[in-house]
């Protein structure tokens, strides 16, 4: 073999290798968990900035991307066009079209639920999370009203929250942001910053919400004293609203939100300086509740569920939190509510930062990645 | 500089640079934790195999070595010779001289009570945990009576236990091992192998012992259901008993033993196969209790306290567990008896087995090493 013929046979094994090295299917992978075997498959990928996932009766699922498109992701990966009928979001940093939630009901009613982030309707500069609802005919919204606007608009392009979850009797909870600069607002009521609220699904406010009979406080307001909660469940057997929320540097926490109460931020928190010098920070403050669980250093927790489903048996039971550091799930196995242990789920597979998680009607888990090709992943059992 | 020269030159500053290396304080260091700046000091050195330590109310500690000897260590640092009347072990693979405990009463009757593999005095070459007592006189115990004889003695050099704790009410609890190969007999009442035991500190029993009434089970059995427990200790404000527990692969445990109570060892384990591919073990079993927390995969639990001095503030009312593998101790920030987040502490600082851990009269924490060149270490908050 000639000295050049040696060169260009060596380069073409190179090129070759590096062919086989890309080649591989990097989505469709298999990994250990303490408990079960699971595949990850990218059912579907090239959503900008998906934000909100939600599955209709169908199998079909609903995802939004931040940047105000509702869309429809066939089991197969078939992407719709744009639904049409979504409100006007103000896509700027954190803000955009944010989560969507299928009614209770939505047999009967189709309606759809989005949370956005909802420029002042007055002409001013400030912003807030809204929520607005639409039946969903087709490939389209109709009938769509806004059922809950934020107060006060403020002008701000972080913490907006805000998922959507409907209690066991209809309720529709909406956990919100503290707007980030505004987070003294937190402790006072006069607003919905750093707040969870409840409302009826058509706006209307729950007579027995805790605050309905203070003057001084916002009807909807269920619990207060929040940074910025991104994710939200119900707890399959008590019917409890639990909530996951960003920590500052550090103190990312699981809170069960009861009515009235106040969980502590900014007074209290367990966000800590790394140096280890100087904690200036309290953990506790009288009135406060403590953190049903707290993650120091941030995972950056997005949402959360419980599995219910058949495809994971040791999982049934479980709060699964994505987060967005590390591009992994914390799966807390619970006892009752008790935390029993943490467990580190699925980071090798997935390397972007999980933006959303659901489970499936076949019992898979569902996750969203928050990044420009965004990719919507199917984990399923590797032993069915 | 002639080449010997500049040789000889070379040959004295790297001599030179590995004495400074070796000169590093290398047990007196500081590390940042979540929210303490700690120091770690080596108390003492040499000791050989330590298990158990206890406080003295002088501020002097008791020190088990492993091979046989009780030691008597002063806060500076002296180590006693060995004190007399100390009862024969059976010293082999994880059987010696294990726990030591003060009487509660200790100011009113000296007693000191010693765990430790005991062999058949009948002759046979089977052993079992014992417990004697004896009034500590100078360097000696006098009066040395042993107070609980594990039954059956059995033939293992394996899973002994044994702490040492006593309840508010004055009970002496003592944690037992499965014998390993014995393990089976965790299930059943008529032997004391993976038992929690409870007696009065003359060895008689309590009336009201679970199964006092239950012909076929042995007096003293608290719980049952263990695998190897081999750290205990009284939680400050509820006074029950907490128990860690080493699983078999994963699946350490720490538990909240009550009376009469299956902890489902080896019926249901968290100890899982790494693989991923088939898990065969059961975590849950009818009639057994669920864990309060566990660990996978497993730290190798030894003893563990719950920390109420001063010299910490922020870990008041904490767990903190005591871990042979990765030499740390695992801090659990509990909200009442519910575990709110886990930290790893002290594992850059100590780089060896940690065998046992304590509160020193001072409120620092104690800990040993399980090495043949055994430390006795001293964690001081560095902002003191």
């Amino acid at each position: 073999m000639s000295r050049t013929t040696q060169t260009a046979f060596v380069t073409l094994t190179s090129a070759l290798s590096l062919c086989v090295a890309l080649w591989q299917p990097a989505y469709g992978q298999t990994a250990a968990t303490e408990r079960h075997q699971v595949n990850a498959t990218t059912v579907a990928e090239g959503l900008n900035f998906p934000w909100g996932l939600a599955f209709l009766p169908n199998g079909d699922a609903l995802i939004t991307e931040k940047s105000g498109s509702l869309r429809r992701v066939s089991p197969n990966g078939a992407i719709s066009a744009p639904i049409k009928g979504v409100p006007d979001v103000v896509y700027k940093s954190q803000g955009g079209l944010l989560d969507v939630a299928i009614d209770p009901n939505f047999a009967d009613t189709p309606w759809v639920y989005l949370s956005y982030a909802e420029a002042d309707p007055a002409g001013g500069d400030g912003n807030s999370t809204a929520v607005a609802r639409g039946k969903l005919n087709g490939n389209a919204l109709t009938d769509v009203t806004v059922i809950f606007r934020g107060a006060p608009k403020y002008k701000s392009g972080a913490h907006f929250g805000s998922r959507l979850v409907f209690s066991p009797q209809g309720h529709l909870f909406i956990t919100l942001g503290d707007r980030y600069s505004a987070m003294d607002d937190a402790q006072t009521l006069d607003n919905h910053h750093g707040k969870v609220v409840r409302i009826w699904p058509d706006g209307s406010i729950p007579k027995d919400n805790p605050f309905v009979r203070d003057d001084g406080a916002l009807d909807a307001i269920w619990s207060y004293g929040h940074r910025n909660v991104q994710g939200a469940a119900i707890h399959p057997e008590t019917g409890a609203l639990w909530t996951v929320e960003h920590g500052p540097k550090g103190g990312d926490e699981i809170n069960i939100p009861e009515a009235g109460k106040n969980y502590g931020w900014p007074i209290a928190t367990y966000g800590v300086d790394y140096d280890g010098s100087v904690i200036s920070d309290q953990t506790h403050a009288e009135g406060t509740v403590q953190p049903h669980y707290y993650w120091v250093p941030s995972i950056a927790t997005s949402n959360m569920i419980f599995y219910t489903g058949d495809m994971f048996p040791a999982w049934q039971g479980d709060a699964l939190i994505a987060a967005l550091k590390g591009a992994k799930v914390a799966r807390l196995d619970l006892d009752g509510e008790r935390v029993m242990h943490e467990e580190s789920l699925f980071a090798e597979l997935i390397q972007q930062r999980i933006r959303d998680i659901a489970q499936g009607p076949d019992g898979a888990i569902y996750l969203i990645t928050d990044d420009r090709n965004g990719r919507f992943i199917r984990i399923t059992n590797a032993a069915e």
